[in-house]
Formats: structure tokens, sequence, C-alpha cells
């Protein structure tokens, strides 16, 4: 009993960390510094490790493409194995990706690309297998708004927004997770065996009167992350799996990675990214209960266009005589950090964040400038997603093998 | 808060019941007493209802054939909403009967084949369709004893025993948990979202190092009480489930019910059986950590009359003199309860109580006449499953339509 409550002691620690004003968990992200979040700290707090300069190098050569831009700016600033995953890749071996939604009816945003963005380049560069899941069954048992049947209708919806981000369908498979559990329900077993409650809940923050389908699922959305379960696509090869995710889902892949250590199968890959603040500056949220939060993927330009001039935090001064003489601090500006994740000009960027940082350069210009990147990227998806019929949703849903699996030798 | 905690000793009386030196949970029946369990006092601590004489009459009406002995004697005794079976048999449209097991690799004993001989009897009295479940996860969540894929042999290997009770194969679906949890996962969310961890734990007495399966699965269990998990079967239909069930199973489809009760679809019938006790007395268990605890499948008439003779525990009198006076105590004697489950010729059974109970009828007498008709069941159960093959056992885990189902509207 001794032994059961020090680990329970040392699991609770575990899902927290220690940097004041900041709750980070899978299902809650508060930050209450009004800054942006000191990330070196977190990498500490949470025992992962920096993307350093000599992975992006690497990273570079062996996929002879240039590095994106989240990369070469930190935004994907972390990692668990990714040595071993580009180890993995350049023995021949290849890795697939993983990544997933959790379907809501509400509008997608700006903030919801990022990890469907990252996730396409690494299949462009590496040309590997991604695998994405819609965890329909997760949101009918954590939002509980409405039926299984009405959240599965929203992955279907969501896929087409995902697909939108110029996944190649002989290189990706797309699943429900209510549909597709039987296949993995194996590995989904293995979890559950290998998970305990007490663990569970020092990772979510569990409580008793939470329904079971809470207890049940973190094994379903780990078992992805094992290549047996997609027989269709790996036969019976263990392949390593490279999970590109915000850092808020750390603690369920740190849990996944210490069963895969049980099962004795390869760790999962994490890749993390920092978060996407929301239009109301640093330690706010996006959502759709309030429209002037986020650029959703259904706004007008106009609709951008007043969002980010009425609604975007400027870390400008508060007179332009103050502006000129003190510059913007680009720590709190949100118009500023929006460029950094989605104009891809790294000079351009540099001048802005110097012109911007000394003054000579107004809100009013950066704003501008972020209506015109964002406006394209947002005009340009809508005009993606409009050509994503229902039956291209099913040809990505449907199992079979993948045109780059097994890699080809000449890597 | 406070009224969750009412909530949640409420549910813990539930999983209780008041009856001294007995406790009885789907993982755990321990008696005490050493005699037979008082079931009148148990029927109504777990608030079920007797099978009366007119439940009887009416099958012997409905079906045209002679009721089993098992509902004769009382041996399955309780039910929850068997009136409205009837009715939904009476009104045409049918019902199905749902039972299972949980695979193991040891040897079954007589006690395991009861359900599958009373279901057998159902299927053929009311020519309904039957669902099997070898829960091979629960088994691996509960006994951890080996790999889930080991305990999913044993349910192939656990499926012959089944088979060779005499189902027919076009009225009979057979199924692995781990194989089939995909096609009914919809439901699995259902169930998992329906009930709390405190209601589970209230139930199961759960503690927090257990693991998430223990959790997840009641879940699995209970899926297949709703038609709608069986499409092959009954399309878009919503059809009665009747499960067989040891009373000990009751806790579970309590639970059940109340789901079905929230999820707007008929309530679960429940038809309850006594125990068979082991061969060293009343609340002694059979198992293979002692063979002669009970009789097996796999035992020869050597073992059988060897165990029989020297293990079963007598109520007879300590001397020929003192059985000659007092007769013998039924209440604790073994071999005439065995005959109560086994022996079908009611004339003979009711001569040998009274005989055996006023000591006119020696121990040895009784044992003799078990002997015969146990080891008649014995062999010729040996010889039928013999004769299943792999390719048997595959027939009936196909997924495909009844023959039974839809009814056929000549009832």
């Amino acid at each position: 009993m001794q032994q059961s409550e020090q680990e329970q002691q040392k699991e609770q620690v575990i899902a927290q960390n220690e940097i004041p004003d900041l709750i980070i968990n899978p299902y809650e992200v508060v930050n209450n510094s009004k800054k942006q979040i000191d990330y070196d700290k977190l990498i500490q707090s949470f025992g992962c490790q920096r993307i350093d300069q000599a992975h992006i190098d690497r990273i570079q050569a062996l996929t002879q493409k240039p590095v994106h831009h989240y990369l070469r700016r930190g935004i994907f600033f972390s990692h668990r194995d990714l040595t071993q995953v580009l180890d993995a890749y350049e023995a021949g071996k290849g890795f697939y990706l993983y990544t997933g939604r959790g379907p809501s009816g509400d509008s997608m945003h700006v903030g919801h690309l990022m990890p469907f963005i990252f996730t396409k380049y690494l299949q462009e560069a590496f040309d590997v297998p991604v695998v994405i899941e819609l965890s329909d069954d997760e949101k009918f048992f954590h939002k509980s708004e409405t039926t299984l049947e009405e959240y599965q209708r929203y992955g279907y919806e969501n896929a087409k927004d995902i697909i939108a981000c110029g996944f190649d369908v002989n290189k990706t498979f797309i699943f429900l997770s209510s549909q597709y559990a039987g296949h993995m329900y194996h590995n989904i077993c293995k979890f559950q065996h290998a998970i305990t409650y007490s663990q569970l809940r020092g990772i979510f923050g569990l409580n008793e009167s939470d329904n079971c389908g809470k207890v049940a699922y973190p094994a379903v959305q780990a078992a992805p992350s094992l290549s047996s379960s997609f027989k269709h696509i790996f036969g019976k090869d263990e392949v390593m799996c490279l999970v590109p995710q915000g850092i808020d889902q750390d603690p369920y892949f740190r849990m996944t990675r210490d069963v895969c250590y049980k099962l004795k199968v390869p760790k999962t890959g994490c890749i993390h990214s920092q978060f996407l603040p929301g239009l109301h500056g640093f330690g706010t949220k996006m959502g759709t209960t309030d429209p002037t939060s986020a650029i959703f993927l259904t706004d007008t330009p106009k609709e951008i266009e007043e969002k980010i001039k009425k609604h975007a935090m400027s870390g400008g001064g508060m007179t332009k005589k103050e502006h000129q003489e003190k510059g913007a601090d680009l720590t709190v500006d949100v118009p500023y950090h929006y460029l950094r994740f989605f104009l891809e000009d790294d000079a351009r960027l540099e001048e802005i964040r110097v012109q911007y940082g000394k003054g000579v350069m107004m809100t009013s210009e950066v704003k501008k400038e972020l209506i015109t990147v964002i406006t394209k990227i947002v005009t340009e998806h809508q005009q993606r997603r409009a050509l994503v019929t229902d039956e291209i949703v099913q040809k990505f849903m449907e199992l079979r093998p993948l045109s780059n699996y097994p890699p080809k030798k000449n890597n």
C-alpha cells in the first residue's frame, strides 16, 4: 500500500508543472501571466527536450527541403525521441505521423490548423504515412452536449477542413474513433490494462462522478501510436510513430510512452508546438462563444479585417509619441505574434520585429500586413475546402495500404 | 456535492445484500453459512421477482413443450421483466437470448454448463436467436495471468464446450468481445457515457490502483443486451433481450437496465439461477486449484466415481444407526443437491428426497445414482465436443443473419 501511495504522489507531480500562473493539461490551458509562456521553463518542468539547431539541420539534410518556418522559429520547439525517429528514417525503416482532432460543431479557427499544416509539411518532406484520428467518442464523453451520432457527423465535417490542408489521399488515413475502434481494440485493451485509474486521475484530474468513458478513452487516443493498430498499412511491421501536438497533450503521450516501454514496443516520438494566443492577448482563449476572440476558417475577408483591426491586442504605445519613443512591446503584441505563425518570409518578419520594436512601424501597419496574410490563408483554405466532397472524405477513410509504405530503399 | 455523496451511498447499498454470511457480486460469491443460500431473502434484498407457477404455466402454454426441470424445480428461480419478454413473444415481436462466459484455460466444470444447458432449452422451446459473448478482454483485465492473445485462444476452446451443449448454428451467434467490440462500439460508448465511476465502484468494489480496463469493460458486457449491437441479425429492429445468468451477475444487469431506461430502449430481461455448490459442501468453491472440488468436463468415468464417492459432502448420519434414526440432512447434502440439478426424472428425485430424508436410502446409494447421471452427462458432452472442429467454431462466429429472426408470424 505504501508504494502505491508513493506512486500516486509521483504521478500527480507528473501532471503538474511548477510555473506560476500556468495550468497545462490535455483538457485545460490557463495562462494567467498575460505574457508569452516561458517555454524553456515548461520544457524543464515537463522533462522534454528543446529542438536544437542540430535537429533542424539534420531534418533539412535528410529531406533535402527547406525546413518549415514553424521549426525555424521555434514554434514547434520541443520533442521526445525525435532523434530516434530520424535515426529510423535514415536507416530506411521509415516512420509514420499521427495527429488528430476532437470534432466539434463549432467552426474551426486558424489555431486548429497548425498541427495539420505542420503534419502536412512533414508528410511532404519525409514522404511518410499520416494517420489522423477524429475522436468523436472523446467529445461525447467530455463535452456531452449532443449525441454520439452528432459528434460523428461533426467528425466528417471537420475531416473536410483537415483534407483542405492538402494531405495526399494516397498517403493519409483519416478515421473516426467510433468507427475504427474495433480494428485497434487489442491495443486499446493493452493500454487500458497497463494504466491504473489513479494514474489517469493524476494526468487528467478525473473525479468519481465522471463517466466511465473518460477512463476508457485515453487508451483510444494512445492506440494509434502503435503501428499494429493499422494492419492495412503496416502489416506486421513495427514502425516508429511521431506525434505533432500542442505541448498541452504531452501528459497524454508521457503515459503512452510509459506503456510502450511495458509492452516492449518503440516509444512514441513527440514534437510539441507553442500555443497561438487568442486575439485579445496572451492568456486569452479562442472560441465560438466570443467570435471576436479568433479568426475562424469560415470568416469573410471583411470579418477578418474588422477582428484584427478592432480586437487584436496591440503592444504598441498608447499614443503615437509614446510609441515612437518606447517602441512596441512584442512580448504582449498579438499581431506580431500571429505574423510569427503565419508570415512565411523570414526577412520581412525580422524587418517588422526590428522596426515595430523600435516604434518606427505603427500597429496599424503591422495589422494591415497581418490582414493580408491571414485573409489569403483563410480564403485559399475555403476554396480548397469547397472542393472536398463526401466521396473524397470516404476515400481518405477507406481501409487500404498507403502508397509510401513500405518506404523506398533509396532514401 | 451533497447529492453526489447521497447517490454514492445509495449505490453502495445496491451492491450489498443484507443476508449475514453472504457476499454476492459479479466477481465474488462467498457463502459462509455452509447451508443452502436463503434465496427468498436474496430476492428481497436484490429487489427482483420470484418466478411463480403462473410464469411456468405460461411458458409451457406458449412453447407447447414441457418446461425444463431447472424451471420446475426453482433452480432458475428469479427474474426481472420476464413478463414483458413473454408479452413481446406472444405479440409476435420475438426476443433474443444473451449469455456468455469469461474464457479461461482451466477445464470447465459441470457448473459452467448450467446457463448454456438452460439457454439451449429456451432456444429450442421459443425458437429465438441466441448470442453468446466470450469476454476475453474481461479476463485479461481481471485475471491478468496471461496475454490477451492467450485469453482469446481460451475463448475458442471454450466455444467448443458451449457448442457441444447442442446450440443450432443457424440460430446462434458466438463472439469474442476482443474481436467483435468494434461492431457494438457505439453502444459501448453510450454505456460508458451513462455510468459513473462511483456507480461502478459501488457495484464491483473497484479501487484506484485497478487498471482502467476494469472501468471500461462493464459497458462491453452490457452492450450485447441491446439488439442494435447485432445489425447483422436484427437490422434496425428493437428487440427485447433475455439474459439467463447466475444471480451473482444481477448487479451488472441492474446497472444495464438503468442505462436502458436512460437510452429509452426496452430494459434487459433477466432470469437468475441458483448456485451449484462445490463437491465439498455448500459454501465451498469449485476450481482447478483443487481438482476434487468439482466434476470437470474432461474427467474420466473413474475420476467422476472417485470424486463423488470420496469427496461429495454427505448429509447422512455418522453411523448407519444414526442415519436410519434421523435420516439425511438434505440442506447440506451435496449428492442430493446435484441430483436436483442433473437428474431429469421428477418422480425418482422425489422418491430419493423422501427415502433418503427418512434414512431408508443410504448415502452410498444416492452417490451411486449421481455417478450414473453425471457420468452420462459428461461422457456424452465429451463425445459431442470431440466433433466440434475449428471450422464449426468459425461458422458460429461468422457475421450473418440467423434463420429464426424475424420470427415467423404463426406463433
